[in-house]
C-alpha cells in the first residue's frame, strides 16, 4: 500500500543515528541517509533481517543535488504518494577545533553547510512527506526532530564553526516548530550535552564511572517519546545529559 | 515492608497534579499533599478504590511548619525509613496579575512564597527520601519533577508576582540537578506553555479548534517519561505546549 | 525647589553602590539607603564636602516599615512633590554558599527576602518618583536599574538561594520593564559577571594579572550610560565582566 | 605614522552603518565597506569635507576574494602595519521572509552567506589588525562590535533564513569574546529590536508616537560605549529597542 508511511534518518552512524534507525525502525520502514555507506550497510542488513525494512542511501546532506537523487530514490522505492511519520536530523558535518586564526574558510563552513544548509535541504525534502502523513492520520504526529549539542547554546573559544552551525539549527528548529506546529507536524530539537558512549570514545571519561557518557540508546528512546507526544503536549527542546556531567 | 518507595505531589488540584497522581499511583504509594482537602480527598479514594494505595494530606507546602507535619505523618504511614522513587512539587500559589503599583505586599509575595519558600521547603523534605530511594536502588533514578510555566522564562508586564516564583523556582530546579545528579536524584524542570484542559478552562480557547490545550493526562506521561529515564541521559528542561500555541 | 530631581540608591557598600552614588552625585541630590549607617555615612560627607547633595537613611529594603520610613524621610527632605531621575538597587542580602541540605529556612530566604521581596518594595517605593521625573521632564529618561550577577542566568550547586533571590530579581525587572518603558521609565538589569575589585576581595585573582577583576568605577560609568540611552534607544539587559574571566 | 589605528565598518548603508560610520570618524580614520558603492561614496565625501578621514571600498563581505581584496586596499591606503581600534559588522544580506517551503536554496543561504560566512571572513581579517591595536596600546580596548537583531534570540515563522544567520552570528561573536577578550579585544553584539528610523521605514509606526523607532545615532552612541569600555569592564551583549517596544 503506496500510504504506508516511513521514518528517515540522516546522519546515520556508530552512535545516535543508528540506535533511533533501529528505534523507529521496529515502528516504521526506514530509510538511512549517510555520505558512507559503510555507515548503514551493516545497519540496513541487521534491520531487513529482523523482519524490519530498511533502505542505505548514499546522500551528501549539504549538496542540493544528493538530497534531490536521495528523495526520488525514496518515491521509486515507496511510491510517489508515500508520506512519513518521522525524519530525524542527525548530521553534523566534520568537527572543527582550532583556534580562530587558523581555521580555514572550508574549515568554518563545515559546520554551517551540514547544520545550516543540510538542515534546509533535508527540512525542505521531509516538511511534504510529513504534511502526508498528517493528512493519513498518522497515529502519532509526524515529527521532525533535530539533535542538537551544548554548543547550540553556548559559543567557545575555539569552537565558532561548530557552535555557528548548532546555532543556526536550533534557529530553523523554532521557525519550523512555529511554522508547522499548528499544521500538525511536531518540530523538536534535542541538546545532547556530554560524550556519547560508542567505540570511538571508549577510552574517555574512564575515571568517570559508569553511565557517565551519554547513551545511544537512550537518546533514542526519547527521540521516540517525543515522537509518540500527542498535539495536545508538543515538546519543542529538551536537554539530555548524564548525571555525572558539569553544566 | 518498609523500604517500600512511595511517591509525592505537592500542588493537588484539578489537573496536572491530579493526573501526575494517578500516573505514579499505578506504580507507587501516593501522598497527595494540597492545602485544601477537596483537592485530594475523591482523588485518594479513587485512587484506594482501584487498587493503588494513596493518602492525603492537608499541607501548606510555604509553612515550615505545616512541611514539617506533613512528612512526619509520611514517616508514620510508611516507615521512618521510608525512601521515595518520585517527588512533583506543582504547587503555584494565588495567580495575581494587576498593573504593578496596585500589587499588595501579599500580592507580590504570593509568588515567592510558594514557588521560592516552598519549594525550598519541599526539596528539603523530600531529597533525603529520594537519596534514600537511590540507595534502595530504586527502578528508576528518584525524581524531584517541577512544574514550570511560560513566566520561567519570560517577564510580563502585570505578571511581576508570578514570574518572579516561577523564575526562582526555575533557579532551585538548576542548581538542585547540578548538585543531585551525580548522586544519582533526576530533578527537571517542565515548562508548561499554554493553557491546560480543566474545568475552569473549559470556556476558554474555544475557538481554537480540538486539542489546543494542553491535557493533564498528556503532562503526566512526560513526566513519568521524565522519571523513566535512566542516568546516562537525564533530561533537566523541557518545554511543552498545544500545537496551535503561539510562543 | 520641589522640583529638583533626585537619585536614590539602595545597597550602598564599599563597591558597586558607592561608585555609582559618587557617579549620579555629580549631578543629583543623592539618597543612599543601606542597613548599616556605616556603609553610607563618610560617602555622604564625602560627596557633601565635595559640592554635592548626600544624605544616607538606614533602610532594611526587605522590610516593608523601614522602606516607608526612609520614603518618608526623602519626602520630609525633599517635598512631598520630589520626583526622581535614576533609582538603583543593588541590595543583594547576605550570601550564603553551603550544600543545599545543609541550608536554614533562613539562609534560604536570606536571597528571596532582598532580590524579591526587597526590590519590590524599593520598586513600589520608587516608581511614582520616577513617573514624577517623567512628568517633570527630566533631562534623561528617568531610570531604574537592578543589579544581577551570574547567578541570574545559571543555577549551581550550592548556590540555590543566591540563584533564586536573582532569578526572582531579574523577573522582576524585566516584567517593569515592559510595564513602564512605555510610561517613558528605562528599567534595566546589569548582569555583573565576576569579581569586583574591594577591599574584601584584595587578595583574589592575585596571578590573573591586572584589569582581572570588575572596577566599581567602570560600572558606575555603565550605569550612568543605561541612565542616559534617550527612550528610542534603551537597554533592558547588558552583561559585564573582566576581559579574562572564563564564561 | 604607520601606527596610526584605523575603524572599519561593514555594511554601510542609510542606518545603523552609516551612523557608526560617522561617530568612530571623529576619532579614527575610517573604512567603509559595502557592496553598493552607492551606500558609502556621499558619506565619505561628508566626512573628509568635514575634516575627517575616511575612504569606501566596495565589498561582497561574503565573497573571500572580495574581503582579501578589500584587506589590500587597507593595507595600501594605510600601512601594511596598520592596526585597528574598532571593526564593526553590520551587514546583514537580503532579508528574505516567506512560507518555509517556498524558500529557494538562494533564498535560505542568504541569511548564512552574510551573516555566517561574510561574519567570519570579517573577523579573520579584522583580528590581526585589532591584536596591532592592542599591541599599539589603543586608548580604548580594540572593539569588534556585530549587529545582531530579534532573530538572534528567536525564531519565528517564515524567518527561518534570517534567524539562523542571526543565530550563527551570535554563536560567533560570543565564540570570538571567548577567545579574544584574554587577548585584549573587546567583541560585542548588539541585539537590536525594534524598527530602525530611516527613510525606508518613515511610514511605519506613524501611530505609534514619536520615539517608537530606533535611531541609528542612538545606536552608533551604544556602540561608541562599548569601544570605550576599559578591559576590566567588558560588555558582550546588550540589548536595544524603543521604550514602546513589545517583547
Amino acid at each position: 500500500m503506496a500510504s504506508k508511511l516511513i521514518a528517515i534518518v540522516a546522519g546515520v552512524g556508530p552512535g545516535t543515528g543508528a540506535a533511533v534507525a533501529r528505534k523507529f525502525a521496529a515502528a516504521y520502514p526506514i530509510v538511512l541517509l549517510a555520505r558512507n555507506p559503510d555507515n548503514f550497510e551493516s545497519l540496513a542488513k541487521e534491520i531487513n533481517a529482523e523482519g524490519g525494512r530498511a533502505i542505505g542511501i548514499s546522500t551528501d546532506v549539504a549538496d542540493s543535488k544528493s538530497v534531490k537523487e536521495a528523495f526520488e530514490k525514496i518515491r521509486k522505492e515507496f511510491g510517489s504518494e508515500v508520506g512519513a511519520a518521522a525524519a530525524v536530523f542527525n548530521a553534523s558535518g566534520r568537527f572543527v577545533r582550532k583556534p580562530f586564526l587558523e581555521l580555514t574558510e572550508d574549515d568554518f563552513t563545515a559546520g554551517l553547510d551540514v547544520s545550516g544548509k543540510g538542515a534546509f535541504l533535508f527540512s525542505q525534502a521531509t516538511l511534504p512527506l510529513l504534511l502526508k502523513g498528517v493528512e493519513a492520520g498518522s497515529r502519532y504526529p509526524p515529527s521532525l526532530i533535530f539533535t542538537g549539542a551544548t554548543a547550540s547554546l553556548r559559543g567557545s573559544a575555539t569552537m565558532a564553526s561548530f557552535a555557528s552551525g548548532k546555532f543556526a539549527l536550533r534557529a530553523l528548529s523554532q521557525s519550523l516548530a512555529k511554522e508547522f506546529g499548528p499544521k500538525g507536524v511536531h518540530v523538536s530539537h534535542a541538546i545532547i550535552d556530554g560524550v556519547i558512549d560508542i567505540p570511538r570514545t571508549k577510552e574517555w571519561l574512564k575515571d568517570a564511572g559508569p553511565d557517565a557518557k551519554l547513551s545511544a540508546d537512550g537518546i533514542a528512546d526519547v527521540y521516540w517519546h517525543l515522537h509518540t507526544q500527542p498535539r495536545a503536549t508538543f515538546t519543542w527542546e529538551m536537554d539530555l545529559r548524564p548525571y555525572v556531567e558539569k553544566w
